[in-house]
């Protein structure tokens, strides 16, 4: 942490500064400078957490320097995180893909989803049957009823199932039934789900949060860890800008931070990152080119009938090209050892 | 609402679009313009929830244009809401003040900041027991013991008292020790906890999400309307955007939008608008001459000394001085009938 | 500067920071954290623009500490500038009010429009003979012409002349007919506009970039000044973000950051700050309270035949109503001495 | 052009917006829905400039629908441009690389990175002989002997030469001496310097403004192609946003907007959209499998002593590594026939 004093602080502003930080057990180091002098402390910066330095008296500005989060880190945790549910990896070699619904409709859907979903090649079944939904008039999902018909489709598939909670209350029923729990993006920041999730022994799935920053999205996950689940899997899908063309702009080169400052894995949710079935291909293709961990798809059988985000669903005929080019992109990078990123 | 077509789309698709839309029971209207065909809808477009035009051929875009809130608005109901708590009225004549610390610390703490905030003429004490960081290493509040200082703070100086619930499980509680549930920003769309928060019959401020438009905050509110609390309140706290200088950047035309929108009173928070203690009074001043309905503002004995926020609280000292003049400017606009809202 | 490391770094590679830094005349003092070093550089940071200490090995982030403008900033000027325009003082005690069309659109137009200008009270009058326009096929201005009927419309009423300038060889031609040089939005970072401006003698107002920080808006300003021109006054007008239902987010916070930042006078233009008439006086009213030194709006005799802007133009009904407003708010805030800028 | 009526709307409000359509020559359609009434404009919009619609009582908001670009639009013009410079064909089958430092420093740099950017197998030298920058005191760039540098170095290598022009005086030199004008960010909404650089007969390259939606980035495009040049290259290169670990936020869902929108091809600068070296490789693979035609890069023999942008400058060894990447990886997707943008 560095203290920015003001160029007219006295010389008892900045002993009082001092002092504060010496009280807290810390060292403190005085930067004289040209126009002002800064202030460095050195040790634990939790240990400040009673004094507002930023309230004392001739105090510009703080610069925090070490991360809030460590669990997540990965100075904390060098080597990547490979998370196995019932022998699929997810931060191994190969990108997992989950596919599926916006939200569970009704048993036929789901069950005919999933046959489509498995022969494209997907490993996980994604389907709310908990939605939030920005009008309380919006279509609000089956619930447990869905989540049954989620169950279902994984015995006749094989596929994993991931699917979201949204309240404390849902946890224990989500967790029976799903093998990733799923965060959502407006829960990013719910921190009394996080630290429940993160009870619940099962994998979750944190979705960044629409004007989230990466700072703050590592700390959500490091709530989780923290509560109990090392087993974190973040989704970048999109935050929110000025651009009005796309749903949300979607920041792949979040992939690329979160490699650098985290160990957890890392997929991309193409179809909430554009809002626009037609842009998920080349964004899907992109966020493998990018090195991400994992793709998350909106698939419907009948786009145009889905109860929710058909405008961003992939028809099935869609969702196989796309697939195509995935495995052959994938396929590329691993045996001509295209690392996107460097050492 | 209305569909624009590709220019390429055919008559078929277009035949399409009008099909679902006749079968929903709805009426579709085709404009043909130079470049492109339009579909006007008319009628109640909820029926239209399990159609996703967005997805079907030849459809380029939508765009809605009747609001999907109805409870909150002031076309359904246009006399302003005026919500009485014990003969405080907020949204009447004269603007309320609520200021106390972010965090109720102690006893003593939020004793003598009381005292504080009645004497510089605030009716509403503020106070965070349940605390929601971003880091899980932050001080999360003193839950249910600091709720029992906040009632005891109000039974010695007759102030009301308005605090945070951060969870379903909280809402009991909470609601026996407070006059008004704050819904944080961080939880503007966690829909779960807004349901339940509108059925404990008390009044609800609702903080406006950090990327949150208008039209979903007042979605938000409509979710709290509907399940049962008609006395909501909402509150501007600025919004995220690339500026840095400041911790967000508050949103005073929100007041001017809301007031035309919506018949729900709105207060501004100018701390943690701000984010900087010298920029609450200017901002304060300028919250009250937009027409706000009330402010909420940090105070803090001594915000050296503040576990959370003390570089947006206000010494005692200075909160003094600011409402003199929010005392004075708003008691010109009464004398002189400056009303900034237009008819 | 602060130099913060990698917790990875080697030796090596702080010795070679350190040394680039030593190499430049500068000193640098190292701090040994828990996990990281960081280095702190002593010294006028411009020697180090030929070091791009964010390639060197090791070095995870730079973080910025003195300012790097000067000529505008507070420190280096401590009292505030009052720009003096033939009588009429910007910075003074007196808000400065600024009215006319978007765009100047005939003869009879802004003569007319001048009269209502002059009889609502503002010194000056605006209308823009350039139109920087989004689309190549709208209206682009008068030109000269435009600026000769300012010019007859100010030997008419006393008003003085504020209109935009937007190319280099534009500069010559607006500075016979001006008194205030308006530097748009869009060139806030057109460079070589602001190094001719700087030379042409005449007061100069920059309005903030859509996307600038106040940061780099008073970088902007510094390159006017730089240039030969002292008399900068700044203007916000709105910048853009995630909202929808308003053209910009009017930043009232700037203000009060400018006038802790900065010596120079600011402005505010509710009109672009808004896009919508009905909010002009809301935020005209809390810009005042705020303390700025003046408002910019549009008005216009029939807004609904205005080439440009009409939906954010005043009639001259309400404009007279918006000018009582401010008037009776502004000498209030003289009488009781409420300065909204903490000292 | 839809227009949304008031619900409030008298029946006078819609005779004289229909009034005002009919007599700009335009057809006008009544939707009469259950809360308000919309009114449909056929025809050419732009007739309707010299009415004020949004000004006129009763009129609550107004929807365009059809663009505002025509020349740039892939509607207008359905086959994708190809522009051939010299026999480099940009928009063609293969990605065009573009590489060389952020400014032209001296005679020795630029031959030097020359070599380096020939070996690597780009086609093009970049390198700013005039640069805009921040702040008045930064480097502003060698100028006219920065140009005769490259110059010099298209001589030895037969590398194309892409450089900025900043201003209409600089147009005649940099015409002189560069292959493809580039406009830069901060002058996407410089007119002037559109309407002219239009007119001296060399391809351009738009880069997108730091705030700039899609739409208006195309109608900067424009005002380029109607000013006399139909080649413009699209450069995205990173927008602003509320993160601040990157320098922009790389919008590469851009590349796919820009292929259904536009038939004029597009180019990814990963150097400034991330800010970050490290980020350049993902993000440029990501580019590639996003369906890019190009990219552009900064490449520096040291990056630690370049003058601007060196944090975001590959060296040689790191560039080299890349373009192994880019080729094998774009050599797969033309030999699998693997598409990004959908039919």
């Amino acid at each position: 942490m560095v203290i920015i004093m003001q160029p007219e602080a006295t010389f008892e502003d900045i002993f009082e500064v001092v002092k504060s930080i010496e009280d807290a057990g810390l060292e403190a180091k005085i930067m004289e400078g040209a126009q002002q002098k800064i202030i460095g402390v050195i040790g634990d910066k939790t240990k400040l957490a009673s004094v507002a330095i930023g309230a004392m008296n001739g105090v510009e500005n703080i610069v925090s320097i070490s991360k809030s989060y460590k669990l997540a880190s990965r100075e904390f945790h060098p080597q990547s995180t490979v998370i196995d549910i019932g022998g699929v990896k997810i931060g191994g070699d190969e990108p997992v893909i989950m596919a599926g619904p916006c939200a569970v409709e009704s048993r036929e859907q789901i069950l005919e989803t999933a046959e489509i979903v498995k022969k494209g090649g997907a490993k996980f079944l994604r389907g709310g049957a908990y939605k939030p939904r920005t009008s309380p008039y919006s279509f609000q999902g089956l619930e447990v009823e869905g989540l049954k018909y989620l169950a279902e489709a994984r015995e006749k598939t094989g596929l994993k199932v991931v699917t979201e909670v949204t309240t404390v209350e849902g946890i224990a029923p989500v967790a029976e039934y799903a093998d990733i729990m799923q965060i959502g993006a407006r829960n990013m920041q719910n921190f009394g789900l996080l630290k429940e999730v993160g009870k619940c022994g099962k994998p979750v799935m944190l979705k960044r949060g629409l004007s989230a920053t990466i700072d703050e999205w590592l700390n959500a996950a490091e709530y989780i860890i923290n509560a109990g689940t090392p087993d974190v899997i973040l989704c970048e899908r999109g935050i929110r800008t000025f651009e009005v063309y796309t749903r949300n702009t979607l920041d792949l080169s979040a992939v690329a931070a979160i490699k650098h400052l985290s160990h957890l894995p890392i997929v991309v949710d193409p179809s909430h990152g554009t809002g626009k079935w037609r842009m998920i291909k080349p964004m899907a293709f992109a966020a493998i080119a990018a090195g991400a961990d994992g793709l998350m798809m909106e698939v419907h059988p009948n786009p145009a009938k889905a109860l929710s985000d058909g405008s961003q669903s992939l028809t099935a005929e869609n969702y196989f090209e796309l697939m195509d080019g995935v495995k052959k992109l994938s396929k590329l990078m691993r045996e001509e050892n295209l690392n996107p990123i460097s050492e």
